[in-house]
């Protein structure tokens, strides 16, 4: 590989940062995983929450770095799990997503991604960029791979497969992750 | 009323401000609505939810102030809806828990409480008063009053009644709140 650049990407959940580096080898951008502790606050906004982290984390570091915030959005659920969505994985899991939705006809989604980037001085905490994808809740789990609400997932064009049933490569065709990945890569391709 | 102490209470929920009145109250001490955007921090321990919001709005305000979080944690949903009690209430709500507690038996739950109290200075940020209540998930909603999750939550020795069907004395008698507060308001009225 020759000499490039690297983004610092907070997180300690590995899914994430092999989906991020996927993504952004794209545009020869290597990503090196920083699982520091960085506050997460609490807010209905996913950009709040992600840019929170980002400059805590930033000064923690003393690096310029990236975090990435997500979640799945229902519609019949006034968008809940939304902003939440890690701990209600945790807790009622999938299996819980799958009884609120017993019976209920609409059953459009959308997953949301912000990827936050910052540098150590603050200068660049508003930087956001997003990505969203729609779907739909599926009836039951399908698939193993990806993470999270993966296997209820069936995103648009996906010919009704989840998530969980695609590749690392296919998911990232689709997935709001991706989308937002893509668009801090291109800018920190030239950049950063 | 003779001259007393005042406690500055950062809350902009008006049911919290009155049952804190109620308790307070109790100890000669007078409460202040405090009604200032104190930041929430993500985490599973109400604890330190609280201290960070009270250390925050000490800051903000100048004044030392206290502030309460509060959450239902129903065991058989592996503590949730926990900390997000607020959000989850305001999506999914009662509702949303009875359709999960649907053909579940084991109906245990109780409702926490922590209050933290803070002066500017951030010298008191570790001060905290905890209260809970253990109980039940009831089958359906009952009562009109409270706020919250009280329609679905039958505390012990209430002989099956929620606190939705309780005044604000009646519920102070048991609820995770008032204990918090108690303790709160006995150091208080001796330290403060």
């Amino acid at each position: 590989m020759k000499k490039g650049k690297v983004a610092f990407f907070v997180t300690g959940n590995v899914h994430k940062f092999h989906e991020a580096r996927g993504v952004l080898s794209e545009f020869n951008i290597a990503t090196a995983m920083l699982n520091i502790e960085a506050v997460e606050i609490q807010a209905d906004d996913l950009k709040k929450i992600a840019m929170a982290s980002a400059l805590d984390a930033a000064r923690k570091s003393g690096l310029s770095v990236f975090v990435e915030d997500a979640g799945l959005f229902v519609n019949a659920l006034k968008g809940f799990p939304g902003p939440y969505s890690n701990y209600v994985y945790r807790t009622i899991g999938t299996k819980g997503i799958l009884k609120l939705m017993e019976k209920i006809k609409q059953r459009d989604a959308c997953f949301q991604s912000v990827v936050a980037f910052c540098d150590p001085k603050g200068e660049t905490e508003h930087l956001c960029f997003e990505g969203r994808v729609d779907g739909k809740i599926a009836h039951e789990e399908k698939g193993q791979r990806g993470f999270g609400f993966d296997p209820i997932f069936e995103p648009l064009g996906g010919r009704g497969t989840t998530f969980a049933e695609m590749s690392i490569e296919e998911k990232n065709r689709y997935s709001h992750r991706a989308k937002a990945l893509r668009k801090f890569a291109k800018w920190c391709a030239q950049k950063c």
